[in-house]
Parts: structure tokens; sequence; C-alpha cells
């Protein structure tokens, strides 16, 4: 038997309301910084409670969008992407510094990570900042993406992150939100599909055909309490077939 | 002649739109941080701006108040403050290390500077917030003031800021802005007390009376075309003078 | 038998996700403006679902200060203050009109409804905004507060609010939270206050006296599930005594 | 001699310090609403100088982007518009009301303006926040505009808007600012230019060839001390060619 392992990581710090039901099934979290959801006080608890949990905090940088979750496109320069991830890369690992823990890793947030998936300049906008910033910190990208190629290209350790309760495409991409069956709700399917992604590195495609797909982190959400269900039942789902929950190195 | 040496610091970075003819005149600056002023955009070029002319980068963090420029109390929490210090901190951090510059110095903005100066709760935040994320940073801090003993008591270097065109009281504190003749703006006048204050750690009190007074950074104003005036006319005064402009190390 | 009727309000618009349930329990509603809490999207959904009930809207401003949830005292200048005030109440007047439902009220939030129910310059302030906006808007207030004072002499029509779950001292004000048993969490005992309140228009204080107290609105809460249960029962108990729940005209 | 009007219109309170050297040229006045600049005290102080100086003024709604002054594309859905405008419309509002003057026009600002020219979706929640605020109010588009379409066809008045130093393209869109010589800055030209608009209804494009273009009001600039010496050329030239300035009733 293998000795499997993988990363399980969720965002944190919404004011979702969850986040101690949640904190214990992670072994990575993002930090929302300010920008879509967050504040200074949030940060500085979310912080506490990982370093209390042992959880890998990295942050979740996001458009200046609070209003939109952070989850509209906006058209910014690359000069101004930068600044934007700097600004909130600093802003948590303070709190970082401040409880004598690590920033381990970056996973942009919603409209910026989808469009950095695709737009070369401002996955390279996100990879330079991260770059300006700390070398060492880890980039969480989805397999396959502009922004997982650009931050290797640009020497900096990548991590794939796959959706354990999303469809996906045979291009490796996600199915719309919009179209039917592109979210999976059954616990039993998710639970299987996680364990064949992470044991297997392989999907069943939206139209049938399996897909190799590199999977090193597995995202889970919380903002609800069916999702915290979910949840916990992936977690107990790879821990019952002998995988190894643990946060990249 | 004594070996006299002067710190010559202002706010950079608040959008007043005369930081080029400003930053020449200055050893150190205070970068906005986002919280009464400035933005991301605001605080990369500022940062770069100190970096090309080897100005002292310092943090001038606020409360969270853009609409009232940072000037009006607020009573927030010492946890409260110490999260706010703590994000500003890292958030203009960023910025140096992207730039490869050293982040030197703290300065409070407004209305937290002016209860730090009092209040020992406020105080203890702030020099807690510092000490916690890098005790290596320098107050900036009235002389006699709360958050200079608070700072000092808690290891942290104090360097002591006066004010060249501003009236004092006997107890150190500055005249309210509302009295007559609490702000000076006759050039010669200004010179004259800033060398005062430099040369013999002297100022003549609103009442007459010589207070000595700790004078290790003076603040220069840079809003309007006449605080540029009057900021060149106190720099030159310096030098012809023989004191040496340098930040302190 | 007297005809008693009682107005029953609540906040919403918060974000604290309750706002279905809370609703039908509503005579009026007070909308978060998004200076504390709230934003554009979140009034018009408010508002909407007001207009569905017939539950009557009112503005809830406060001071802009989100990440304080408009809590924290701040000193603002009356000019401030009259300007933060007319900004949300034509922010959430325009989705009212959008809506062809009629804006009824106006209720303070947090921090700037107790400063205004003693500082007689805040209070001022607050009812000129409204005289100016709309005379014929309602003012909630506390009874024997500053601001039920000023309004009244303005010529604002005023409804006094008392709490069904919060401990009273002798002269009318609030016990506050950081004393034992100043809220109340047993709903046989909030609903017989509840009575006592609207159908004597007295409430037995704090320590042990009965004091008569205007009750012409009752505040319930709706952030959490208990709270929900509790505003039920008070809902409900009103009901059975005979008192008919309707908003002020 | 034709009786030849026009209105002078720009942006005021966006805190570039010049409103006071402007507002004696302007007809109409766009205020902004605190979500692309302006706040407040900054409304209120920008409509008490309009109602000093008898000039109409109207909003200048944007997307809620500080930072970016409004000036990026933000992919927002059409419900999403409709409350932005609403909630800047109500806002700007309260402040006409409170001083006793009226609410004129809407002009929409930077990106949304822009994408408002060309998306039909855009230039529709725009124009239907408008209808169900107040069908009154004017509209300012750029002739061809799809705003001005979609604002005519929705039954609301509308104004056209011209650009006295920007180089105009065949169809009547504006020539990119990228471009060479897209920015005029010859006060004499510019005067010609506008005098041949005002009274031909007609440009001389980038390209040579003359365009009809429906003129009827015309944007000044007052964000620097030469758009003020330009602005007042403008106006002194049409004044001097007997055109009257007049705000559109």
């Amino acid at each position: 038997m293998p000795n499997w392992t993988i990363d399980l990581n969720a965002d944190l710090g919404e004011g979702a309301g969850f986040d101690q039901e949640l904190i214990p099934l992670l072994s990575s979290a993002n930090i929302a910084c300010g920008f879509h959801a967050g504040n200074p006080h949030l940060m500085q608890e979310s912080v506490k409670m990982c370093a209390e949990h042992q959880v890998h905090i990295g942050a979740h940088p996001s458009f200046p969008d609070t209003w939109g979750f952070g989850r509209r496109e906006m058209h910014c320069s690359s000069a101004e992407i930068v600044d934007y991830i700097l600004y909130q890369l600093g802003a948590i690992a303070a709190f970082c510094r401040a409880n004598r823990v690590k920033l381990w890793h970056v996973k942009p947030h919603g409209a910026i990570y989808n469009m950095a998936g695709k737009d070369k300049d401002i996955a390279a906008a996100i990879a330079l900042a991260i770059k300006l910033y700390d070398n060492s910190l880890i980039v969480f990208a989805q397999p396959g993406s502009m922004l997982a190629t650009v931050s290797t290209e640009m020497g900096l350790k990548v991590v794939h992150e796959v959706f354990a309760d999303r469809a996906y495409n045979l291009d490796g991409s996600l199915v719309s939100r919009k179209l039917p069956n592109s979210v999976l709700h059954d616990a039993v399917e998710v639970v299987e599909r996680t364990l064949k992604m992470v044991c297997d590195q392989e999907v069943i495609t939206y139209t049938g055909q399996p897909l190799k797909l590199s999977s090193e982190t597995v995202c889970l959400h919380g903002d609800n309490p069916a999702a915290i269900r979910l949840a916990r039942s992936i977690r107990e789902g790879l821990q019952q077939a002998g995988v190894t929950v643990q946060a990249p190195q």
C-alpha cells in the first residue's frame, strides 16, 4: 500500500460563522485579508485558531471588492495587482509574526483566482508579488492553470488544488455552476471521488472520460452546516482509506 | 563646535500632491497605510521614492477612518488597536521588502498619536504591536508623552519628535490650534526656533519661559506650497548652521 | 379591556442570516445603510422583504465603522453627523422609492444611538438631519433620552423604544452589559416583562423598584437562533394577551 | 443669428482641490457620491456651493472602486448596478433636499459611463435605476451611445455630452488616450472646436472628416490649474461668440 498523503484546505476568517467547526478538519487554512472579507480582528482570531490547531496558514488575497465578496472580475493593471497582493501578504504575515507562526502559502480568492487560471499577465503579477515578498511561499493553483505554469516558471513551489464537489471538464477546468450537476452534494459520491483524485490522481469528467489530475490539496467548504458535514465526511473517508492528511512542506 | 545631527521627518503618500517636492528635504518619511489616507498604489510609489532618495521609511498607522483623515478619536479596545497596528505594519513592510529596503520606524497618525500621548492603554497597545512585529523598529513620540514612556519601558527605541511651527505649553504639550499664535508661519522665526530646539534642546514656551525638550526628529509639513517653502527654509537653516540632517540609526 | 397596541421592531439587513425568520414577527424594521453593516444589495433585498410582509421600513444609520459594527464611539463634529445621517437617509429612501413604499422612521444604531441618548449636540445633529430631509419621519428613541427630548422640541414625532430583555436602572437607562443579569434570557420572564411594559407602561428596575416607562415600540433581536425563538415568544405572548402588533402611524 | 445655448458641466467634489475656481464656469455639476471619490462632507459642501452659484446639480455615480477612482471595469450583474445607482442617487438627493435645491441630472462616471456607452445591459440597468428613482431626471450621455439610446427608449430625457479637448473617431467614439493627439491642449484650437460643436453641431474627426454630433452639454475638466485655464477659455470663447451658457431644463 502506497504512502498516500493529502492536504485539506479551506477559507477561514470570512465571517461565515463556522470556523470553529471547520478548523479541526484542515491541514491548511487560507485567511481572508480584508479585501473581499475579513478584517484585522478576524485575521488575528483566525491566525490564533490555526496556531492552536497546528493548521498551516496561507494568505487568501482578493480584488478589493467587499460588496461583491471578491467574486467579480475587475480589470486592474499588472502593477495594481502586484500592489494588492503585496499589501495583503504583508498584512496577514504580520499576524503570523505576532503569533510566532509561519506563513506557508498563498491561495488567491474568487475572481482573481479564476482570472489567474487563464490570463498570463494576471498570473505573472500574482507570482511576481509572491516572489518579491517571500520566494519560499507555496502557491496553491489548479493543475494546468496559467497560475501554476507561471509560478513554476518563476521558481515558486506550486501545490495543485482540486475540488471534491465540483464536476470537471476534459481540459481540467471546472464545469460552470450554471450547468446541472456541476456541483455534487452526495457525501458518498464526493468521498469516493476524492479518494480517486488523491490515490489515483484521476477524476471522471462531466462527459464520462477519465482525466489525470495532479491532486495535492483538496479544497473543503465551510460556509454552511451542510458544507461542514460534507467536509467531515471527506476527512473521515480519507483517514479510513489510510490517507494521511498533512500540509505541504 | 559640537557635532549636531537631526532627523527631518514628514508624512508621505497621503495624496496631497507635493511628495516629489517634499522628499529631497527629508531623512525619514512616515508612509500612510490606507487607514486614514493612502492605498496600495500610493504606498508602492512612496516606498520607491524613499528608496531612490535614501530616505528612511516608517509606518504611519492610524485609526480606520478615511473620511475623517484619522483625526477623530475612536474608542477602540486595546486588542483592536493591536490588530490595527499589526495590519498596517505588515502592509507597509511588504512594500519595503519588495523594494529591498528596511522599515525603520513607526509614527502613529492623528488622533491615535494624540491619544497615545496621554492614554496609557492606547500607548501600551501600540507599543505591544510594534514589539510583537519587530522589536528593532524605532518609535517616534513626543518627548514626555505616554507613548515615549511606555515604549521605552517595553524595551523599544524611542526617538523624540518636535514640531518647528507649533507653540508649546510649559508641560511640553502643544498649544491647541484653536488659540491665537499656536501655529507659527514666519520662516525666520521657525528656523531660529528649530535651531534652538536642535542645538540647545530647548524651546521658548507660549508663556515665555524656556523649556528643555529632547529633540531628535523635527516634523515637517508638506501638504501645501507654503508648507513646502517653510520646510525648505528649515532644512537650509539647519545646514547653514552646520547641523547634519540624518535619520536615526 | 383597553385597546392595547404595540410596535415590534428589529434591525434588518445586517447580514446575520436570520432575516427571513425574523421579518414575520415585526411591524417595523430598521435597515442598515452600509455604514456599520449592509450594502446596496442587502438594502434592496431587505426593502423588498419588508414591502412583501407589509413591515414599515426605517433607516438604521450609524457612524462609518464597518469593522467595529458601529459600536465604537467616534468623536465627530455636529456637521459631520448631519452629513452622515443625510447620506444614509437618502440611500435607504432610494430603495423605498424604487419599490414604491414609504420610509417611515429612523432609529440610529449602536454607539451613535447611545451617545445621542445623553449628548445634546449629537442628538440635535441627528434630529436636524432628519428634519432637513423629511420632517414627517418618526424618530425611535429611548424614553427620557436626549434624542427623544431634542427631537420633540424640534417638532419631530418620537416613538419611545423599550428593550424586552434588558435590565433597567431607576433613571430609565439600561444596566451595563458588564453587570450580571443585565440581559435576560428566560422566555417566560421576558414575555411577562414585555406585557407589563406594554400594558402598564411600567418596568421593575434592576434594584427592584417599579419605573414608569413610555413603551411604544419593543426592540427584538434576531442575530442568532435563540434570539429568534425569544422574539417569537414575545410576539405570541403579546397576541395571546390581546395586544395588537402594529407600526406607529 | 440663431439663439445658441449650451450647458457646461464638470465633475465636482472629487477632492482635486480646484472646485472653487471651477464652479463659476459651470451651468451643471456632477457630484461624486462616495463610490469612486467624495464623501458625505464633500457632497454637502459641493451641493452648497452649487446652490450658491445657481449651478444645476447632478449625480455622478460610479462603480464602488475608490482605489481605482472608478476607472476600472468591474463585471457586475444588472441587479447590482441598479442597486449601486439607486444608492448613490438617494445619497446625493438627500443633500439636495436638505439644501432645498433640485437634483437635475445623472452622469455616470468613468468605467461605468464608458461601458454603458456600448453594453446594452449596463445601459439598461442604469436607466432603470434612474427611472425607478425619479423619471424626471435627465441622463447625460454621449451622442450615439447605448446609454443615450436605451434611456430615450425608456422615456427618460437625454442630454448629449461632447468633449471639447478630445479627438473623435468617425463613429462618434473618442480616440483612445493611448494614441498621439487624442487629447488637445491648445486653448485656441479647443475653443474653436467647441464653437463648431455648439453652433454647427459638427466636429472634425481624427482622420479629418466632418461628423455631425448632437452637442447639448460640454464637459469641462478642473482637476489641475491648466484644466481650469482651458475651461475658462472655453467659457469666455462661447460667451464672446454670443452663445448663452445655461443648464438644460
